[in-house]
C-alpha cells in the first residue's frame, strides 16, 4: 500500500483500442441504475488518496486529485460479441481461485454478452506455441461447471516468458479479439510485450490482465485474489506446529511460509493463529546472533524455551537473505532465493547443542498444500467479480491494463503501473505495529 | 457504503474525557514509525469520500474535505494502566468472532498497556444488574487462552436493554474506567446512553464500541467482523441444498438467510457458491404473481423446474416484508419479522399444486449454524486488529465512539454516526448488479 | 448387531444364475494369492458367531458352525465382459458416499472386467418406468470423474417403489444382464421383487444391491455406507448447539436428528462430541413427567439449566412415539412420524414457562445438512470396496443378495436376511452403557 | 489381521493384581443389562477365529475354541476409588486422539468411578524421573474440558524408555494404584517392563495399555485410534499433489506417508482419494529399473507421463529399505529408516533427465500435519469408548494388557500378544487387492 507516485502526465490512464460504439447488451441492468454511493459511474473516478494528508500535498484543486477509472459494464462496448473470439491462460504458480476466474470469464462472457467462442490456451505462455504442443480447449458454461471447486488451474500452467511476436503470431492465426492473462508480475510483462506487439502491429487485440500472486505484493489491490485463502490455510499449518511443539519437551517449530518480497502470508497467518512467538519478513532484517545488547533469534528462541518450554518461528522465505545469499534466477526470472528455513533449522539446531541444551525442531514447509486449495468463501466471490470487471473492460476495448480493488472500487490499473513497484509490509505501517503486538517480539531482532 | 451526509458542524467529531498527559507504553513502537502510506498520523485523517464526483461536489478545497480520526496507538494516553480497571460486555445475537474480540481486548490490554484488572460482565447488559445475579469474571491472559478456536461468546450474551443508570451505578461501584460494549445498534444506543449518564454525572469512564453485525448493516466499516465466516458457512448451506435439488426430481431447494434489514449475507453467499437462481433480499422488492408482463416469483420457479429440473432460491428473513407482516418487537426492540422462508415454501407448495406439477420442496433455515461457528482466518486477524484500535482509543480517553475500518483503514466512528442509518445492498450498486449477473435472475421479480 | 437366528435350512444361502465358466480377467490377481488370514477363500466362509457361548449354543461340530459367503473376486465368472449391459440405479433418502458407489461400480466395471456399457437408471425406480420420461443415462470412467466429492447421488433417487413387472420388461428391452440397487430396505424389497420376476420369467438377470440406511439400521452391515461421514457432520451441529447453549443465559439446545427406528446417529453423534446432557432413541423409552420416584425429561431439563445454566437434548426422530403418534405412511410404505423435535421443543417451554423460569431454547434439525455431504475417508474407502465387492459378485452370477461386513470381512447377505430385521440400538448393549456413561443421564427417564 | 498362533497354554490369559472383591458403583447399569448379542458376559470370550477353516483347524470342540476376555465393567471391582490414586502417560510420536484419551479416562474415573485423584505424567517416560524436572500435574473434568479439540497430548510426549525400576519408585512414592499407559510398541514394552518389576516387588499396581499406532500396526486391533483420522487428513494431501500435477505440464507427484513397517496409511488414503497411480508400501517389494520384462517404477512413471501428462506416487516411509539402508536406531530404540521419499525424488528427476524429458516433480511429506490434527468424529467415539474399557479393566485389578477391538468388540489383550508381531498389509489380502483394483498399478513393479 505504499503510494503512488505518478510518474508522467497521467500514468492512471487505460489505454482503449478505439472507439466504443455499440450498445451493450448488459444496457438495460447498467440504465436503470441511480447514481449512488455503490455505484460509480464510468466518467467518474477512485481517488487514488484516502488520507487527508496526502491529498492535500498534491497542491491541486479537489477537481484535479488523481483518480483510478472505476471497473463495471460500459454502456458502449467495442466488440461486437458475435463475432468475438476470447482466449484464456494462466500463467506461474499456482494460488487459490485460479479457477473461479476462468470459470467467471466464461460465464460472464457466454450469460451477459453472448460471446460463444471462449478458448483456453494450455500451460501458460506455452500454450501459444506450437513447439510444446499443447492443445487449445473450448471453453463452454458446461465445461467449467464445478471447476471452482477445484483447487489448481484447469487450464494448467508454466512459469517463464515466450517471445511475444511468437504469442501474437498464435492470437492472429486463430482470430482472437481478447486475450485474458490471469498470472503474476512476470507475466504481466510478459501481457505488457504482447499488446506492445499488437499495438506495433496495428491490431484490435484487447490484452486484460487479472494479477495473480498468492504472496500480495501487487499494487492497487487491497488484497489480491486467493491471498485470504491461503493465509487462513498457513495459519492452519502454525496450529500443527504450535501442537507439536507443546507436545514435546523443549519444542521448537519453524514454519517456512510463501513471501519472496512481501512477508504478507507469514504476518497475516501468524496474527490468524497468534501462537507464533517470532514473524520474519523480508522487510524487516533480523540477525541470528546478540548485537550491541541487542539479542539476537538464536538467543531469543533459546530463551523462551527456557522460559516457557517451546517456541515458534514464522519465517517468509524471502527473510534474512543477507544471511543466506540465493543463486541464479528461474525460468520466471525470478532470483532463486536461498534457502532460510534450512537454514535457520541448522543455526538453530547448532546452537542449541552448542549450549548444552536439549531441543527438538520441527521444520515445516507447507507451501505445497497452501497454493493448491480451492478458494474459500470470500475468494471465490472476489475472483467472481475481478472475472466480471476483466470482461467489462475488455468488452469496452480497454488494453493493456489489470483489473484491481483500490479501497473496495474495482479499478482499472494500467499493466505499467502495475508492474512499477511491489507492495511490501511496511516496517513502519499497520499491520506490522499489529504483528509485534500480537507477538511480542522485539522491534528489532539481533 | 451508502454516502454519509454530514448532519451537523462535524458529525465525525469523537468525544474525550480529557487530555492525554501520559506517555504510552507502546511509545517506543510508535515513534520509529516514519510516515507512510501505511501509517495514518493520529493528527491526519482518513477522508470520508472516495470518489472524484463526491468529493468534488463538497465544494470545499481539499484541506477541508471531511475525514475521520484514524485508528492506533497514540504517543500520550488518558489512563494510568496500572491504576486501571476495565470491563468488558458482549451483548445480542452471536455473530463469529466474539470470543477472537474478548482476547484480543485482554491480551492487549495486558501485554501492551499492562493493564492487569479486566473483568468480564456475562450475558450482555444483564450482567451491570444485580438481580440477575450473574457473576463478574476476572479476565486474564489464561482464561482467555484458546477461546478465539470456539465458536459463541464466554461471557455470555442477551437481548435487550437496562436502565443506563443502571449500568453506570455498576460502573462506578466496581470503579471501572473503560468499557468495552462488543454489540449490534441496540447495544451501541445503549452504549450511547451510558456514555450520556457518565457524562451527565462527570465520571472519567471511557465507553468504545466494537460493533457487530452478522448482517453486515453498520456504515463506517467496510465489512464487519465475523461476516465473511458467516457467509462463507452459508454458502455452505447452498451447497447442501442445491445437492438436494439436483438429486430428486422437481427439486426445488429455498434457504433463508440471515439479513433482516439487508441482504448483504445472501448476496454475497449466492455468489460464493452461484448455484442459485433467485436470490430475495429486503432491499429489492419482489412479486408471487406475474404482473405487468413481468414473471412472480412462483412463475419463474416453476419455469426453471419445467427447463432445468430443479431450482434454487435464497431469501433474506427481511426480504418481502410487505407479503408477510411482522408481529410487534423483540427483546432487543427489534420488530419481529413475518417468516418469509415458511411462507415462500408454502405459496410455492400451493401453485406447484394448483399447476398439477409435482415437486420436491426442501426448505432451510441454517441460521443457528451460521451464528455460532468459530471465526475464519481473516475475520480472526480482523477481530484481533479491531480489538487492538479499541484498546489505544480507550487508553487515549476517546469514548462515545466504535472502531471501525473504512476503505481499509481503521477509524474512530462517533456511535451517534454508527447508528444513523443502516448499510444496505443498494439495488443500483455494484454488488446487486454483480448478483443480478451470476444468477441471470430479472431485475424485476413480479 | 442382533444375533441372526437361522430361520430354515440355510438362510445364509446365496442365489446364483448358472454355473460359473468363463475365466476371470482378475485371475491373475487372484491366483498369486496365498492363503492368508486377509484373505478368505472363494470356498470357505465367515463366521456368523464371534462369541463363544453363542457359538457353543449351537450345539453343532465346529465344522457346521453357520457362515456367510465371503466377498471378493472368483475364479471363474457367469457373465461375458464383452457382451454385458449393466444397470444401476440410486433410491430412496440421499446419504453420503452414494456417489462414491456409483463410480467405483463403473471403474471396476470398466477398468477390471472390461464391461463397456453402464447405464445410469435416473431417479430410483422412477428411472424404469417410461411414463416418468426420465433418460437413461452412459456411465463412463469419464462421466463419474469426480463425483466422490460431491454429496447427493449424479443418478437423482426418489422414494417408493414401482410395478416389478415393469422394471423386469425395462431390462429385457435395454437387455441388462447385471442391476446394481443403491437403497435403503423398502428399495431391497423392490429388489427382492424384481430378483422374483426375473426368475419366474427364466431371465439371466443378476440383482445385487448395495445396502443404503443413513440410520445404520441394516443387519449383517458392520456400519453402513455415509453413517461415519453422517454422525459426525451430526455431531457439528450438536456442537453449534452446545455453544448457543452455553452463550445465551438459561440456554437448552434441542436437536432432533436421525433415525426413524434405531438411534445410532443419535448416540455416535452424541459421543463424538459428548457434551449433550440427555440423549433419546427410539429402543429406549422415556417418559416427561416424573414418575414413580424418577424424575421425568422435563425436570431434569429444569434442573439441569438451574444447576449448570444450560442444558442439551439430542433426540432421535423415532424417539418418543408413544408420546407423539404419527400419521400414515410415505412414498417409500415408511410410516410418517409424529415430529417429537417440535412436540419436545413446546413441552419443554411449557414447562419452564408454568415454573416461571426463564429459558432460551434452540431447536435444530440439521438433517439436510447431514444427508448431503460428501463421503469421508473412511467412507470413501468403504464404499469403494463395496462396490468392487458387488461387481465382483454380480460378474459370478450371484443374485438376490446384497454386499455387507460383517465383523470387518466383506461378506454376501441374501436380500432376505438383509430386510428380515433392523439394527438398533440394544438397551442393554455396550454402545447405550457408553452412552451412559458419557452423558450421565440415569438409565430411566421418567 | 494375520491370525495369531497361540504360542503357550494360553496366551490370551489376562493378568489380575488379586480377586475383585468390591461392589462396583456400576452394578447398577450392569445388572439390568439382558443377555445379548451386543453385550458379552464378563464369563464370555470373544472368539479369535471368524473364519470357519481357520476354527475347524484348531481341532477342538467349539467349546475350546480360543478366545479373548472381553472389555466392558465388572460387577466386582478391585481398588477402592475412594483411596486410589492414578497415573497417565502419553508416550511416542503424536497421533490424533491422544487427548481424547487422557479425557475418557479422567472423566470415566470421576463421574463413574468416583476417583479424586488422577494424575499426568509429562512428556512420556520422562515424567518418572525426577532428574527430568518435569512436573506431575492434576487432572480433573475441569482441566480435559475441550482438549479432545485439540491435536496433540496435553501431557506432552517423549520418544524412549527410562529405567523401570526408576518408574516403580515413582509410583510407589506417589501411592499410584493404576497407571495408564498410552503408546507405541515401544512404549508396551515399557509398560510391560514396569508390570513386571510391580510383579516383582509384590505390589499392587496395576499397568495398563491403550496402543497408540498412527501406523495402524498393532495386532488385536481393528484399526488403531487416530488411524482413520490420519488417513483421511492423508488423502487429503494426495489431493494437493494431484491438483499441482494436473496444474503443471509433465507434473509429477510423490508424497510420502508415514508405515514404517506396514503401508496401511499409503493404502487407505490411497483408496480414499483415488487418483494416485501407484502405491508403495514395505510390504510389497518394488524396483526401479524394467526386470525381466517388467516395467520398472522409473519407466512406469515416465511412460504415466507420456500417456497422460502426469503422474502420482505414495510411498510408505518404510517401502523400498533394500534400496536405501537406513542408518542406526532412534531414541525410542526404532530402527531410522532410509529416506525412500527423497531417493525417489531423485531417481526419478534423474531419470528424467536421462531420457531428455521434462518433468515437474512435487515432493511432499506431510507427516507433520497428519499427526497433529484433532480426532475426527469416529476416531473421538473410538477412543472414548477404548478410555472406558481401559478404566473398567483397571479398576478390576487386571494389568500388564491394553484394551483392542478385534472383530468390532472391546476386548482385554495380555501386552505380551499385542508386542509379539506386526500388523501389516498383507500382499495377498483383499486391503492390497483394493489398492491394486483402485489404482490398476501391475501386480509387481520391477
Amino acid at each position: 500500500m505504499e503510494h503512488p507516485s505518478p510518474v508522467g502526465a497521467s500514468p492512471w490512464q487505460i489505454s482503449t483500442l478505439g472507439a466504443a460504439r455499440l450498445d451493450s447488451p448488459l444496457a438495460p441492468l447498467i440504465e436503470a441504475r441511480e447514481r449512488s454511493e455503490n455505484y460509480v459511474d464510468e466518467s467518474d473516478l477512485v481517488l487514488v488518496d484516502d488520507v487527508l494528508s496526502t491529498a492535500s500535498e498534491r497542491g491541486v484543486p479537489v477537481e484535479q486529485l488523481p483518480g483510478l477509472e472505476p471497473g463495471g459494464p460500459r454502456r458502449k462496448i467495442f466488440f461486437d460479441p458475435s463475432k468475438l473470439r476470447v482466449g484464456i491462460v494462466t500463467c506461474g504458480g499456482l494460488c487459490p481461485g485460479l479457477n473461479n476466474v476462468v470459470r467467471g470469464l466464461v460465464l460472464e462472457l457466454w450469460h451477459q454478452y453472448g460471446v460463444r467462442r471462449v478458448h483456453g490456451f494450455r500451460n501458460g505462455y506455452e500454450g501459444f506455441v506450437a513447439s510444446y504442443g499443447h492443445e487449445v480447449v473450448d471453453l463452454t458454461p458446461e465445461s467449467v461447471r464445478g471447476i471452482d471447486e477445484q483447487g489448481g488451474t484447469v487450464l494448467g500452467t508454466s512459469r517463464g516468458q515466450q517471445d511475444p511476436e511468437d504469442v501474437v503470431d498464435c492470437l492472429e492465426r486463430l482470430g482472437i479479439g481478447v486475450l485474458f492473462v490471469v498470472g503474476g508480475d512476470g507475466s504481466m510483462r510478459g501481457a505488457l510485450g504482447i499488446a506492445g506487439v499488437v499495438a506495433q502491429r496495428g491490431l484490435k487485440i484487447s490484452v486484460v490482465g487479472v494479477p495473480k500472486t498468492i504472496d500480495n505484493d501487487i499494487p492497487f489491490i487491497d488484497h489480491s485474489f486467493g491471498f485470504q485463502t491461503a493465509f487462513a490455510r498457513a495459519a492452519e499449518t502454525i496450529r500443527s506446529v504450535v501442537v507439536e511443539a507443546r507436545s514435546t519437551p523443549h519444542g521448537v517449530g519453524l514454519v517456512k511460509l510463501m513471501g519472496r518480497h512481501s512477508g504478507f502470508i507469514a504476518s497475516y497467518a501468524a496474527l490468524a493463529r497468534n501462537d507464533a512467538d517470532y514473524v520474519l519478513v523480508p522487510e524487516v532484517p533480523f540477525g541470528l546472533e546478540d548485537d550491541d545488547g541487542r539479542e539476537g533469534l538464536l538467543s531469543l528462541v533459546q530463551r523462551r524455551v527456557a522460559e516457557r518450554g517451546n517456541a515458534v518461528v514464522v519465517v517468509a522465505e524471502g527473510a534474512g537473505q543477507d544471511l543466506v545469499p540465493g543463486d541464479g534466477v528461474d525460468a520466471s526470472g525470478n532470483a532463486v532465493l536461498g534457502d532460510v528455513g534450512r537454514y535457520l533449522r541448522r543455526r538453530l539446531l547448532d546452537s542449541f547443542a552448542a549450549a548444552g541444551r536439549p531441543v527438538n525442531l520441527r521444520y515445516v514447509d507447507p507451501s505445497y498444500a497452501i497454493r493448491s486449495v480451492p478458494a474459500n468463501g470470500y475468494d471465490a466471490v472476489y475472483c467472481l467479480r475481478l472475472a466480471h470487471a476483466a470482461v467489462h473492460a475488455a468488452m469496452a476495448g480497454r488494453t493493456a491494463m489489470v483489473v484491481g480493488r483500490w479501497h473496495g472500487r474495482f479499478v482499472h490499473v494500467p499493466i505499467e503501473l502495475a508492474i512499477s513497484r511491489r507492495n511490501v509490509v511496511d516496517p513502519h505501517g499497520d499491520l506490522w505495529l499489529s504483528v509485534l503486538e500480537a507477538t511480542g517480539q522485539p522491534t528489532r531482532v539481533g
